[in-house]
């Protein structure tokens, strides 16, 4: 039986949603996975930081405070973050990295990946930042010390996207996609139709908890910019920046425009995506475009995200799930686990 | 570089695609796939049969003229269909049996499939009736002879299903699912839904192809209750006979139905669909129903099929894409055999 040793880097909502699908779950994975979980280092800027070879209590984990330095009320915790120590010194076959995304320069997460690779470590991560900035690197940083770089949740949170086309799709030629990669512009978008002004439909989606205090990210298409740049290298081998990729969002589309496409069997959609061209390079886009009420797309309602892949044998390819939220989104590390010990386990 | 020897057993418009796109893409596959395809050897009851141990020219195999004994024509090729002596003595690593559908007792598929497997050799398939009514023996006899058993196609062709839920959603908790499994039944709901009558609608789906000339399977649930039978016995674990399943059509709704549907924000459609109870048993059907215009399934239009997995903790996981198609049925058993490389290759 494989037990994969696991350091948390960041302990916001997502690796703690992880520590408490270990605390629920390890008994299972064992049957219906083949491995189990043990979490061997915490590291938070705001909680501190832990290590324990003999392994953390998950339910312990979880209910840890939200309070400056708490991972110091564990016995031989620290009120202060030692990251580089949790990374590389904590015996971790594996790092969770699910710090803040910073879209800027990807820091401080790109330098926590860049720890755990070069020591050998597996790296699973949700952060959008350390892909889409410094992707290809990292990529090659892991190949080279002949390690897993997985980051499935990087782009739909829980739902599938990276191995479904590159694993179940492999060999139907992937030549683009299409996607709603932003829940709070999509949940806004649908509310409009039904009636909502925009500001009002901003308010809603911050209520519910979907926007920022500062929506922007969301409805500007900048969050989506970082996911189409992710999805591209990905899966169209480019090597796009996100300065690439023009980016328009949705907040001058008015309740007329959207009354009239219903009226025309037609839905506004905030869409990120990217195609090869005919020469062989990558044109990607994120904006706002009338889907046909008959796209596989213009149906996908409220939060939910979605990517219709183009590809040359099978046409339209188009999956649709949560694109956010904690145990969503902690799902995918265990997802980026999964891959890791199907890869390298056994 | 490793070479798969493959024997096709039938030779209709499924196998006949696998032919093309070995014809088309083979040297692609060796820089995509990492393995290139070597087809040792055809048969069919009709066009009778060939063995080539150092190959047949894919391109020769897919201009065969469509008469009796036509394999005959080729150097060493017979009128008779010697189907024990392709599937056991042509050298194959793999079999791609894509014989028709029998859903009374799956033969003569399922003993062709049982040849090869007692035989060690890998078996890829798009037939619904071995796995529907033979799955469970014929699974155990490829783990006793240590070789693959693959049929992703036999769900919903080319469009991943039992591969995504299997592997993609791996821990993710699948409870249950809902589908739209036959497109002729879906195009003739969305016609009806344009205002079309039910019989007009169904010469319409015989006149594109869609449907059967007996139309029977496809409009009375027929069809689905095989693929449900497949999924839920994967899926689930269930040990469902096609007898298990409760199972009803679409020729009782009327464009009256339809209509009142639409007006009231919903839509018709035939759901096969199983889920796991609180006693641990899984219940399954086949029905029409009505489904809310937010639902998943209710704006999947024309002959699209899809899956809603009902997960633990990602909810609904959604899949769209063809449920039909020559080429995108024969990408089924690309996949599968891309699957077997994964696990068995390299």
């Amino acid at each position: 039986m494989t037990e994969y040793k696991i350091a948390l880097v960041g302990f916001g909502g997502v690796n703690r949603g992880f520590a408490q699908l270990v605390a629920d779950r390890n008994a299972e994975w064992k049957e219906s996975l083949g491995f189990t979980v043990k979490i061997v280092g915490v590291t938070d800027l705001f909680l501190g930081s832990i290590v324990a070879k003999d392994g953390l209590d998950a339910k312990q984990l979880v209910a840890l405070p939200i309070e400056k330095g708490a991972l110091a009320q564990l016995p031989g915790g620290n009120a202060e973050a030692f990251n580089e120590t949790v990374i590389k010194h904590s015996g971790a076959d594996i790092i969770a990295e699910a710090t803040f995304t910073n879209p800027v320069d990807g820091e401080p997460a790109t330098t926590f990946c860049r720890w755990a690779l070069e020591s050998g470590i597996h790296v699973v991560t949700t952060n959008k930042g350390p892909i889409a900035l410094h992707g290809a690197e990292l990529k090659a940083l892991a190949r080279r010390n002949q390690v897993a770089f997985e980051y499935e949740g990087a782009v739909m949170s829980g739902t599938p996207v990276i191995r479904l086309a590159k694993q179940a799709l492999a060999g139907a030629g992937v030549q683009g996609f299409e996607g709603i990669l932003n829940g709070t512009s999509n949940y806004v978008l649908t509310q409009m139709k039904d009636g909502l002004a925009f500001n009002d439909a901003v308010v809603q989606a911050q209520q519910l908890g979907y926007a920022e205090a500062d929506p922007t990210a969301d409805v500007e298409g900048f969050d989506v910019r970082l996911k189409v740049v992710i999805l591209a290298n990905e899966l169209l081998n480019a090597r796009l920046n996100v300065s690439d990729v023009a980016c328009s969002g949705i907040s001058n589309i008015s309740a007329q425009d959207i009354a009239q496409a219903s009226a025309n069997g037609a839905s506004w959609k905030l869409i990120g995506s990217a195609d090869r061209e005919a020469d062989g390079s990558v044109r990607a886009s994120v904006e706002a475009r009338l889907l046909p009420n008959s796209h596989p797309l213009a149906g996908i309602a409220g939060a939910t995200n979605a990517v219709s892949f183009k590809t040359e044998l099978l046409g339209a390819v188009t999956v649709s799930g949560p694109g956010a939220g904690r145990i969503e989104t902690a799902f995918a590390l265990l997802s980026d686990i999964v891959a890791i010990h199907t890869a390298h386990g056994k």
